[in-house]
């Protein structure tokens, strides 16, 4: 990898046919989806009303939540037809929302939210963190390993993140002294499934992409987690990108899988079973800390949605998976400070001559990324922002 | 503890102000609320509208999922006004739905859900039998431990739980060999918090209690739970009790929670940190197998909610917290098969001859339990119960 997400993305990179949710517009009314179109946002609903566009009702629901559970045939169609309007950007001018006053939101109502384990290079580095010599567990090569999260703080990017308060050892309660983000490609699932999905169906349940930092307080996390995993020292904040990219939209961006060994079992293998080329780049205060390769997960995205119902657990629209914190084998890869300062042992300088071990009150963290079109062009994902406020 | 739950409670032990909600009842419509009462449930919707009732909106909602937004002032005045009504059962014909025709469903929308693991007794024996000779993790003592489960297969009691397949260790994938159930105590949260709830406020949090079966597949969460914890393991099933026992109703159930050393720290400290005398029984195929005591629960409900907050996470209404597997010292009172068989070790046999490590296909496990009233008598908590269905 020689180029960086940066270089590729002009100032204002085009962002494909993503969906999101703004609420305002100077006009009073619910909240409404839109479609990012340079300087303006394209209001989706009223643009479907008007020009005999698919799915009219489901594109004036003040979310994406019935879009999400109509499934693949109806997300592909409405795709198409708002690319074909996006490539004629005068006719859409009726139909544009300048950006001033209005808010975007949270585009659908987040189910049950899992984040998984998903980077070899994370987990093998957080397991050299915890303790020296250590390497992933002996379960990780055999499946996607994973937690649930807390749905309920699952925030719109541009949310300020409080600095969460907690128990950062035995007797010690205060403000976390080891803030941290995580950069990492967030699914949004929809339609309906009954029963296990075969690995061949599970991008059938995937309408998109976003980009997500699974805020941490490694201190109280640290803590906490033996023997049932993380709680508090993740369930403060979670952001995402107010944009979902559809997963059609990333038809230039599969990549072969990482080679893995042991082989996993037959059902989580097969053609379905690919990566997605794309790179982030995390950004501290401005300054690029590093550009994860999304295309080096170890576990694709069709393999987290079948092994998650392998148990026979439904998928309900709204349901939003987390690949779990992207990094690749160069320091400058590395999608967390955990990786970046190896648990707090290094500290790293910032352009403004300041320096870091973990997160300050009022640093700004943006992930930004992008993708290969298959015309060889890249586009833009969006961005996931937030800044950290000072604890209560 | 002397005697046993069956020991208190009458064939129809009276349920007192719980709530549910019913589909059916021989006419077309929504879903809607109703109070158990005898062999008839009370359509309280319809009662409060007719007959001057307070809240009659929320009422007649088809779900709990308002009345649990309200708040505890509209919590307490539907209970009393309730209770008023239920002690004189003659009026109430009018709004009597007989049970035939009619199924009881989820009463809530569960938001997020989070499974505690509040027993020292169950974190003991689990920590032992995994490993002879360990004892609870170091943090144990400091904080409820516990982790998120899958809010979207939470389900309601008498649902069907179809054995769950998945990695029951390195390349071996099938029907697990190590179904089990886990007796607990759910809290029904309501309300909108911001920010930590000091220990003080922590229960005008809780709108009510219900029985919960926390189903686990012991092959898999074992494979599966590090370093992150319980995934496919726990997310197949969790069953709920139909009726939710609002809290004021266990008025006087109160009890001291055990000694604690070392201290907890101080926002864990206070009056509401209390225990409940709820009285659990677990049968199998109608043999009683144990009466787990919860009252003995290290961390009480209040010390839960606060804990949960810690770091400024909002409770949502329609949170629901599980206690964890409640064990009591002796043999008889432990509340799941990992601890009475011993991690599989020993079998035990049922009154039919049969004998049991784990739950076979066709075995119906149910948990009721009991508490004290205010003047020396005891009511029902009501049941949950689900039979295994082989794997597909």
């Amino acid at each position: 990898m020689t180029r960086t997400a940066a270089d590729l993305l002009p100032p204002d990179p085009p962002l494909g046919t993503a969906l999101g949710v703004v609420a305002g517009s100077g006009r009073p009314g619910p909240s409404r989806i839109v479609a990012p179109a340079g300087t303006a946002y394209i209001d989706v609903g009223t643009l479907a009303a008007a020009q005999d566009g698919p799915y009219p009702t489901l594109l004036a629901e003040p979310s994406l939540d019935g879009l999400l559970a109509a499934g693949r045939p109806a997300w592909r169609e409405v795709r198409e037809w708002l690319a074909s309007w996006l490539a004629d950007p005068e006719r859409l001018a009726p139909y544009a929302l300048p950006h001033a006053g209005v808010v975007p939101v949270l585009p659908f109502t987040v189910a049950d939210y899992v984040d998984f384990f998903a980077c070899e290079q994370h987990a093998a580095n957080a397991a050299a963190i915890a303790k020296p010599g250590a390497t992933v567990t002996p379960n990780w090569k055999h499946l996607p390993v994973g937690y649930h999260g807390r749905a309920g703080t699952v925030y719109v990017s541009g949310s300020p993140v409080l600095r969460p308060s907690g128990q950062r050892g035995p007797g010690d309660l205060g403000p976390t002294r080891a803030l941290d983000f995580e950069a990492e490609l967030g699914f949004v699932l929809g339609g309906t499934t009954s029963g296990p999905v075969p690995l061949e169906e599970a991008l059938d349940h995937v309408f998109g992409v976003v980009l997500l930092n699974d805020w941490s307080a490694r201190d109280i996390q640290s803590w906490e987690s033996r023997p049932l995993g993380p709680l508090l020292g993740k369930s403060f904040a979670t952001s995402v990108s107010a944009w979902v990219t559809p997963l059609d939209e990333l038809a230039g961006a599969w990549t072969e899988p990482p080679a893995r060994d042991p082989r996993p079992l037959p059902y989580l293998l097969g053609k379905a079973d690919r990566g997605l080329d794309v790179t982030l780049e995390v950004r501290l205060n401005g300054d690029r800390l590093s550009t994860p390769p999304g295309g080096d997960l170890y576990w694709t995205p069709a393999q987290l949605v079948t092994h998650l119902t392998t148990n026979g657990a439904p998928i309900r629209p709204g349901d939003l998976l987390g690949s779990g914190t992207v990094s690749g084998p160069r320091r400058d890869q590395r999608g967390c400070l955990l990786e970046l300062t190896w648990g707090g042992r290094d500290e790293f300088a910032l352009s403004d001559g300041t320096t870091r071990h973990y997160l300050h009150d009022g640093d700004e963290v943006s992930i930004v990324a992008s993708a290969p079109r298959p015309d060889g062009g890249r586009f833009s994902l969006g961005e996931v922002r937030g800044t950290v406020l000072p604890a209560d």
